[in-house]
């Protein structure tokens, strides 16, 4: 009996976690939610972006996922502020997620959004792991006399956890990415990474290369990934970069993996204030979100596929919500979801 | 009499310098050449990738002019042996070439060639002008005890002289491309870019965006940029993405501006040591390479824009070297870009 903490959050995150929550269902039914708020809805009610209470519960789930958070309504520039994105920081520190997992599938009926040719879009699908707690976004810096710095640091074991996150992912091939023909820091990712190869997934196939390479290939051949592993400062550019190569972030989930808690699942939209109370929100995101939830926070690989084929089947169909052009509803596109499961 | 430093170097650069001096002649009447052995070449003749004389007298030049350095000859392992590429590390110090411009400018006889979809390449002419001399690839760094660190460090100067360079280049718009929202380097390249801005250059527009905003844009709107700039590394990967909007790195041309001395100017490819001395290689890239020498060394716009359309149209009738698929030779090439320069 997976116990789910369900933290809808604020803007259309209620409205897609009630799609979300449906799809899961009707795929699994041994699950159980317990839904906490968020964000702007937990500043409204508790003054704080996510009390002790909710974290606690958070922490004792078996996986969190999450809508959005945030709005106009909570936007300040005060110093000090109470703010709807602490909820999210404090989640990532307080669960230790040290590995972000972004999945580039781009879905079949939608190919023709892609910026890239259709043949070379066909087949994609990739996964970044990317580092979310060290590297050049956590290390020292600081201004002084005119002079700025910022510091790039990882240690042995940083690199020895997210490399086992990164070939646990993999069924076939790992691609590392670094700069070890300048950064001494990506000499040591390049060796530990070597090493966990080496001892523990030599069933694996593992490749190295340079960051400004990948770059480059993430549109030459996007096909060639399986499973991508890098830095965090990498990781931001080139999965934002692959992301694009399904023609929007609109419907792209992404998945946090922790230490020893539970795992973080969302989509990447925000929580678009201009159509919230609609029932126009496009719930795919979230409910490929819950499709990472089964696949990497409870290890149920089937009913994680069968939820992407579904939606799959159902966007073939041809049902599109505003975003996509189309004028279907929240419910319309969950609906035909649900229809291809059963 | 504006006088190059021609360094042919080694593999196909002397077949390739041979084209571009004829279409410079053909173009600007006055230009005077002075060859110099660099590279393999040099370590041949002299023990060296670039002797005192040719450096002396590259330093006297107005700009130099660059095809290719290295080969499998010269090729070892041998820590302390001399190497090709020395002679341009050698080059860049001694020049103080800090700053690295990339222009991308898919040709439109190629078009079919980008992996994008023809909608939304037509039209791309962008230069990014990347930091070369700065940044994390050149800060401190070290590693002990199982933990690395590489630093990124700018100075208020260093900023200052490169985003000159790329007002400088621009007539409208340039983008600067940071990540102020977490580094400091990027806080202060922020605030100097912005002042040099209102100081120097109130009537180009400017614009700042995150790096990781910037991978995404370049795929999705790529005609959105008419000039990027960027600190050295956000640069090597934002410039390698780029080039692949072209279809190839093949035929694309880069220029290294230094401070008070000339600049340098050289092709993208290597010295293709496979096809080297058979007449075929595609002189496309030097040639335009000493279109940018016009542009940027010695500020003749009309002339460069009379070169770069002259390799438009010889395109656009069809010619085209075995990397393209085509079967003409290094002669004919040059042969049909002249004829259109006249
Ligand atoms: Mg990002
Ligand atoms: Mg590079």
């Amino acid at each position: 009996m997976p116990n789910i903490a369900l933290l809808p959050g604020d803007g259309i995150g209620p409205e897609v976690a009630v799609s979300a929550v449906a799809v899961l269902n009707a795929v699994a039914d041994d699950l159980t939610f317990e839904e906490h708020p968020a964000g702007g809805a937990a500043i409204d009610l508790h003054g704080t972006a996510l009390t002790d209470e909710a974290l606690a519960a958070v922490k004792a789930s078996d996986a969190v996922l999450l809508g959005a958070l945030g709005g106009p309504k909570w936007d300040t520039n005060e110093p000090g502020a109470v703010r709807p994105e602490q909820g999210l920081f404090k989640l990532r520190a307080e669960l230790g997620l040290y590995a972000n997992l972004r999945p580039i599938r781009p879905l079949p009926a939608l190919y023709d959004a892609s910026p890239l040719k259709r043949e070379l879009i066909e087949g994609v699908d990739m996964l970044i792991v990317r580092e979310l707690t060290g590297g050049l976004y956590y290390g020292e810096r600081g201004t002084k006399d005119g002079r700025a710095f910022d510091t790039m640091v990882y240690t042995v074991a940083e690199i020895e956890r997210i490399a086992r996150a990164g070939f646990n992912a993999a069924k076939s091939r790992v691609t590392s990415v670094d700069k070890a023909n300048v950064l001494d820091t990506s000499r040591l990712w390049r060796e530990v990474v070597t090493r966990i190869h080496a001892d523990e997934f030599p069933n694996i196939e593992l490749e190295h290369i340079l960051v400004d390479a990948a770059a480059m290939k993430l549109i030459a051949a996007p096909r060639h990934f399986e499973v991508i592993v890098t830095e965090n400062m990498f990781g931001d550019i080139l999965s934002d970069e692959a992301s694009m190569l399904t023609g929007s972030l609109g419907m792209l989930p992404t998945a946090s993996l922790g230490g020893t808690g539970p795992s973080l699942f969302e989509p990447v939209h925000g929580s678009a204030p201009d159509i919230t109370g609609k029932g126009i929100a496009n719930p795919i995101g979230m409910i490929l979100s819950g499709a990472l939830l089964l696949r990497h926070g409870l290890g149920r690989e089937a009913q994680a596929a069968a939820v992407e084929s579904a939606v799959d089947k159902a966007l073939e169909k041809g049902i599109r919500t505003g975003d996509l052009g189309g004028t279907a509803t929240t419910a319309e596109v969950t609906e035909a979801v649900l229809k291809e499961l059963t």
